[in-house]
Formats: structure tokens, sequence, C-alpha cells
């Protein structure tokens, strides 16, 4: 070949070459324009349009196969790491300290580890706690409150009747309405499936804050959805009536941490409830998941709730969130995997690591405050008076405030570890130093012994001896779902409300 | 131009710029060669070649400039970040509580916070706890063992008297030998500047684990060398002797945690000193620091002491290590920024929420055992038996080896912000429960009120109540530093073991 041919084919292998180049940057391309087309014609070309509360989950079904299909898997979320408690397991009969902690409220009925969000309406209508209303709308020991984060049917009732209405009725009234479980609307506006707020009371809480929530980006969305619910909150009578409002209200107006809402508390003098043995004005903590997140480091950095849990997926060409809401431990390879460069046994195992550390301290604060509790009923037995057990009231109102809020919060032994043992810490030195101020009281009634302690050593032990009719409870509970129950699901189903699956 | 023409001058470019491409890629590739042999001849063009233990820092300067100009600024280690007291600060005077702590025990008469390796030799003498020697070998309450972290004349006098003769002498028989502050040989082979172990408390601490610190990788010397100093350690009396050997000793026999510790003490029924007000048994915790960063997530993701104290830095083609030792908030661009991605503000402020979280809790568990201490002889002074007490100093050795060893380690709060929170909760419930437990010892003995606080609101009120003689020690002090120091100094110039800086 001469050296002008030579040339000439050097040429023409360059242009061939970066030609190649090109087509196949342009079938990455168009490969990509392709995934976003198709989710884009999921949303413009939809079979059903909707528009404002649509309860009925199973509606959103046609539309959203991938997201309704993950979603309806949450009636099987039984995966379980090893310091979860099996699903729906009696937690009471595990730590029958707790029974102790809780005499004089319904927790100490019966108390569950969690099961998925599908299961939320079916696990209400069975907890001891609500009692058993033997008439269709009303008996219930419970407010309609009680029902607020249980379903899409909440948010519809709200704009019918109002909340202040929906949360003051009967628990049982609205029996035969809210039977759908937490779902597509709760979070999600029906027409644009943009994040929406679907309750008032985080509306609420935000704009005492000074703060518009309706302007939080949709990264933050992906979270203050879960924080509707997953808070601590009270009922609280509101100050602008005489009524019994049991108004949803989440403590946050000085802020996030277990001090700004005991804060509040305080200022207001609130309790659930006046502990049977000791007496003790007892905060119950609900589960302030979203506060104690905001405390560690995952939160801290802006990682979202739907981060973890509920990892992006794909299915063909569309990426998708997986509604599956469970442990991340579960999916490791689309949660921890996605940042953390390490193996999936060794995050599995730091997880696990933090988890034992707080699970330590929270078993040494169980058993000091199911001691408190004795001690203290002991000494009223024995005379003391008011103003002798006021400071140790106080000091085991602060304990079991921190115990309950550290070990209610789903996952926070993960999420804040060092919150977690911070606020149980404290809690240790609040009971204890009520103990010591108890024998100091016991001393001077003449008492100088140790106390004797009841056999508490199982849930029905614990029960007996904090005078609980439990037998009259189940049989009663068994009555209601078998009679009233099956007529809040005729009702519903003959209205149109509830659907079958 | 002719297409042929054309063609040919596009030839022509792209050949050209293949070349001038080839040719740029030429000298990013030797620069990179050119820093290699640089540091390579550093090491094998050494001016100075050494072998064995070479005390004298200074002979290091001339063969390795930037690690000795490096190291020479630990004299000016003056960076304190939010939470750290300033250099050499009395903390007894900002912590009276730890007077009482460590009533019985030297700590009480001073404790400072820490200054730089170079100030080893120096702090060491003014230190009041070392006691004030009338004689040049003699005289002083401390074994030759405290020497041993203090710089690289202490391998040297191991070898040429052996560890145990060195351990058993008194301080003072080494004022003139120990001279040269913690510095190259302490790490570091002289011959090979390879990373070394100095120390033979370490490697036999290793070897009764069965593992041989010779095979140590090179990254984990880079924390063993410091783990040689920075750990828990106590003075033993061997069991195959019956002298009072001071044998430098790591209690890491069935691992590195506290219970890990407190278990090989307690099977020897070891303590440091019987508390001077409550009797107890205590363990003088040491500085832990190995220990505990093992128990947090950078040390657990492999992340060595030297990383982030001893960051890589460049000097024109040199990367060396920065032998200034010190927070590494001093240096964030070249510590946290290398692995995280956040601001230094952010990352700064992580830190210190840690901290402030850890010393919350602190600050309760230093209290609680003040208190307890102060009851506890309270309850001796009231005619208490050694049976009844029994349990109750048990308590008090327990917390406050939970106490101790949280607190002494430097920088815990940060390298393992949830195991130093559980370790000191469960120092709380031990305090705690042993308030309880006097409580009902003094109401069996007649007295039911609260046991009176003494004043102790400053360093020297504390030290007052504890029945020390301050100023008589300050006083031998001065003269001691006056009189022998001076001396030994003189002689250790005169052999030519310590050079003029």
């Amino acid at each position: 070949m001469s050296d002008k041919k030579l040339k000439s084919w050097q040429s023409w292998l360059i242009f061939g070459g970066s030609m190649l180049l090109v087509f196949c940057m342009g079938l990455v391309v168009s490969a990509l324009m392709e995934r976003r087309s198709e989710v884009a014609s999921i949303f413009n070309n939809r079979k059903n349009p909707m528009h404002g509360i649509v309860a009925q989950n199973q509606k959103f079904e046609s539309d959203f196969p991938r997201e309704y299909e993950t979603w309806r898997a949450t009636e099987n979320t039984d995966f379980r790491s090893k310091y979860m408690s099996s699903e729906a397991q009696d937690v009471l009969e595990e730590r029958p300290n707790m029974v102790i902690l809780w005499a004089g409220y319904a927790f100490s009925w019966e108390y569950n580890s969690p099961r998925g969000h599908f299961h939320a309406i079916d696990d209400m209508r069975r907890i001891l706690r609500t009692g058993a209303p033997t008439s269709l709308t009303d008996g219930s020991n419970q407010p309609g409150t009680c029902w607020t984060c249980k379903g899409p049917d909440v948010p519809r009732l709200m704009e019918e009747h109002g909340p202040a209405e929906f949360y003051k009725s009967n628990w049982a009234k609205w029996g035969s309405e809210v039977v759908n479980p937490i779902g597509c609307s709760d979070c999600h506006d029906s027409e644009t499936m943009d994040l929406h707020i679907s309750r008032t009371a985080l509306r609420e809480a935000f704009a005492r804050r000074g703060t518009d929530v309706d302007k939080a980006t949709h990264n933050e969305m992906r979270s203050l959805v879960c924080a509707q619910c997953h808070v601590e909150y009270y009922f609280q009578d509101l100050p602008e009536t005489s009524e019994h409002d049991q108004y949803l209200t989440f403590p946050q107006d000085y802020g996030f941490t277990l001090e700004d809402a005991e804060k509040y508390y305080d200022e207001r003098n609130y309790y659930d409830y006046i502990h049977a043995l000791s007496k003790a004005p007892i905060l119950k903590a609900q589960h302030p998941g979203y506060e104690l997140s905001l405390q560690g480091i995952h939160g801290q950095r802006g990682v979202a709730c739907a981060d973890c849990h509920m990892p992006y997926t794909t299915d063909g060409g569309v990426k998708f969130s997986d509604h599956q809401i469970q442990s991340p431990l579960a999916k490791m390879d689309r949660t921890c995997l996605v940042c953390h460069r390490e193996s999936e046994e060794t995050l599995r195992q730091n997880v696990y690591e933090r988890q034992e550390k707080c699970i330590e301290v929270r078993n040494r604060l169980e058993e000091d405050l199911a001691k408190v509790h004795i001690e203290a009923k002991f000494a009223w037995d024995k005379g003391a008076t008011e103003a002798e057990m006021h400071d140790v009231l106080q000091l085991i109102r602060k304990s079991q405030w921190r115990w309950d809020y550290a070990v209610a919060s789903h996952g926070a032994s993960f999420h804040a570890p060092q919150e977690v043992i911070r606020l149980m810490s404290n809690g240790i030195d609040y009971a204890q130093e009520a103990r010591l101020q108890i024998a100091k009281v016991l001393a001077r009634h003449g008492y100088t012994g140790d106390v004797p302690m009841p056999d508490i050593s199982t849930k029905a032990k614990a029960q007996e001896y904090i005078g609980l009719d439990m037998a009259g409870k189940v049989e009663a509970k068994e009555q209601f779902l078998q009679t009233i129950v099956p007529q809040w699901i005729a009702k519903a189903k003959e209205q149109g409300k509830l659907l079958d699956y």
C-alpha cells in the first residue's frame, strides 16, 4: 500500500469508529428516554383518573400495579431480624415488667410486636385495648382519635365531619367507616399521585412552629408522610372548649427532642394516666420514630424514611419505590448497600451491635421501673403522705417517659443509638433516685427492710398482681369480634366503602 | 484544498494530537516516579545510618526533617475544640467531684488536661502524683513503671536492665536516664524506620491471647504503636515472685471490652486502691483509647489512629505523615474530609453533639459517685458493719470502674459514642443501687434523714474535705524541681544521653 492509501484508510477507520461510538451513545440515551416516557405514560394515560381521597386501595391497582402489588405484600411483612420479635408476638409475655409499668392503662392488657400496614384495621379491632363495644356505634373505652392512623377512610371522614367531630366521637362510631387499611390516599394525592399530608395534626404542629409543610421538598415529603403517624402525640382537651375533645396533637411546639416534648407536657400538667400502683402521673410515649430518626446520623444526613424502608427498585424499564414497607435488613442489597461498601454481613452485625447495647440498658431500666412502682405502692400502703411522695412521683414520671420514648419508637436503637442510651441512662438515674427517696420515706414510717417483690415472672402473674380481669376482657372481645365486627364489614360493603380483595 | 490534501491534513492533526497526549501522560508518570524516587532516596541515602534504640530524637532531624519538624510541633498542641479543656488545665478545679472519687489515690492531688508528646518528661516531673524525691535515685512514691510511656529512653533501659528490674525500681532511679520525650524510637526501628513495638507489655498481652504482634499488617501497626500506651493497664505483682514487682500488664487476656478487663481483675481480686471515704476496692482506669476505638465505627472500619491523628500531607514531592499528633479537628481538611463529603462545620457539629450527650451522662454519674462515697463514709461512721457494706462496696467498684474507663480514654465520646454512654448508664445504675442499699443500712442504724453533704464546690474545699495537705506537697515538689531535677538533667547531658534542642 502506498503512503497516501494508508493514510486514507486510517482516516476512514477513525471516522467509522467515531460514528459507531456516537451511534452507541444514541442507543443509551434512547433507552433512558424510553424509561422516562414509560413512567410519564403511566401518569398521563391513567385508566381511572381520580381526585380527592380515594379510600379503597384496590382502585389504584390497575394504574399502579407495581406499587399496589408491593403494598399488598405488607400482608406478609414477616421478615424478622435477630432482635425483632416475631410478627404479632405478645411482648408482655416476653417482658412481664411492662405489665407493671403500664398498670392503670390499657397497654397492660395487650401489647404485640407490629405487623404490616395491611393488617392495621384488623389488628385495631382485635387488640384488647380498644375494648368490646356491644353497640354498632358506641361502647368502646377509646375515642375516634384512635383510628386516625389506620387508613385512608380517616381523611375522608375528616373531610365529611371535620377533625374535631371525628376525634371526639366514640371509637365504635367509625367501625363501619374505617375499613380500608393504611394505603394509597394516606400519602398520595389521588389525582397527581404527588405525596401529600392527609392528617391535620402534622400540618397544625408545623404551622404552630411557623413552618408551612406544603413548602417541603419532595425528599422531605418522603419522610413527612411517615411522620404523620410515626411520631409522639397525645389527645388534647382543647383550651377553647369545655369538652373532652380528644383532639390529636403533636407536642412539637418547642422542637423534636424528648426534652422539648416534656417541656410542652409539663407546662400543661398533662399526663396520660395515673399509675395504678405508684400513683405517678405518667406520660405514655407513642412511637416517636420521626423525632428519633432526626437524632441519628442517617436522619441528619438527609436520608429519608423511604430511602431505606421503601427502596427504589426496577421492573422492566420502570423504576419505582417498593411499597412493602418493612425492616431495611430484609432487602439490604437495595437499602444499605446503595451507599455502604461493606458486606451485608458486616453491616448486619453493625446494626445488631447497636441494638444489643440498647437492649442491655433497656433491660436494666425496665427492671428499675418495675421495682420503683411496686416500692411506691408499698410506701403508700405504709402510710406515706402526698407531701412525702411528691418528688418521688415526679421522678418516676420522668424516668418512665424516657423509657417509653426510647422503646416505643420502632427501630430507634438503630436510628439514633447514642440518643436512645442517653435517654435511658437518664431514666435509670431518675428511677433509682426515686427508689432511694422511697427507702427514706419507708424508714421514716418505721420500715427499714427490703420491699417484698411479688412474683411477676409471667404476663399472667403480673396482670393478676395489678388486679386485671383478663378472662372477662378476652371473652367480651371475642363476643365483639363475632357480633359487631361482621355487621360493620357488611355495612361498609353494602355502601361500597369496602371492596373485596 | 483538494479532498486528498484535506484528508492528509486531518490525519496529521490526529497523529499530532495523539503524540501530544502520550507526551503529557509521560510527564504525569514521570512526576509520580520522581516522587517515589525522592522518598526512596531518603531511606537509601541516610546521612546518619542507625540501629537499635536511639533515644535522642534530635539525631533523626537531618534524615527526616519533615517528620521531625512536625513531631517537634507537638510542643504546641494548643489547639482545643469546643469540649476540650485548655492545654494543661486543672481538671480537678473544673470538676471537684473528681477529687472525691479519687480520695486515697494520688490522682486526687493533681490531674490536668493533656499536652503534646513533647512535654511528656517535663509534665511527669512536675505532676504532684510522682512525689518529691530528695535523693537522686530514690524517694518517689511511684515505681519505675510510671516512666514506661514517657520516651524512647525506656526501651533502651529495658534492654540494658530487663523490664522487670526497670519496673520495680524507684521512679527516681531513672530520673537522669529517661530524659527524651516520646519520639522516634518509640514507634520506629531506627535502622529501617519500619513501625515497631518497643514496649514489652503489648507484645506480652498479645502473646497471651495467642497473637503474634510481629505479624500485624502495616495498617494495624499504625494503631498498634499507639496501643503500646493508650490502653488500660495495671502494675502487677507477678505470681511467680514474692516481690512488689510493679510489672506493667495489659488486662487483655479475655479481650478488649470493659467487661473483659473487669473479669480479669475480679478473678485476681485486684484493686488499685482502697477508697479513703467509702473503703471500696477501686479499679483506677488508665486511658483505654485503643480498646474504646475498637468499639466505634471508625475503628471497626479499619481506620487507624494515624489516619486521623497523623494525617498524610505533602511537602514538595514528598508525601509524609504529619507527626504533630493532636485532635483531628485541628486539620479537618486532611482528616475527616479525606473520606466524608460534608462541610467542615457539619462534621464538627456532629462531633460536638456526640460529646455533649456523653458529657451530660458523665455529669450525672460523677455526681452520683461523689454522693455514694460520702454516704458510704457516713454509714461507716454510724457503725455499719463489713457484712452490711460488702455489696455496697462491690457496687461502688463496678460503678466507678465504668465512669473512669469511659472518661479517662481521650476522645472516647467521639471514638465510640454509644459504648461510652452504655458504660456510664450501667455506672449510674450501680452507683444508685449502692446509695439505696446505704440508705437501708443507715435506717437499720437508726438514721433516716438525708446524709449531710460537705461543701466540695472547689478543688481546694474537696481536697480539704478528704484531708490532703496540699501546701506540703506543692512545697516539696517545688524543692524537688529546683534541686534534684537540674542534677538529673546535668547528669544526662554529661553522659550524652540528652542533647540540646
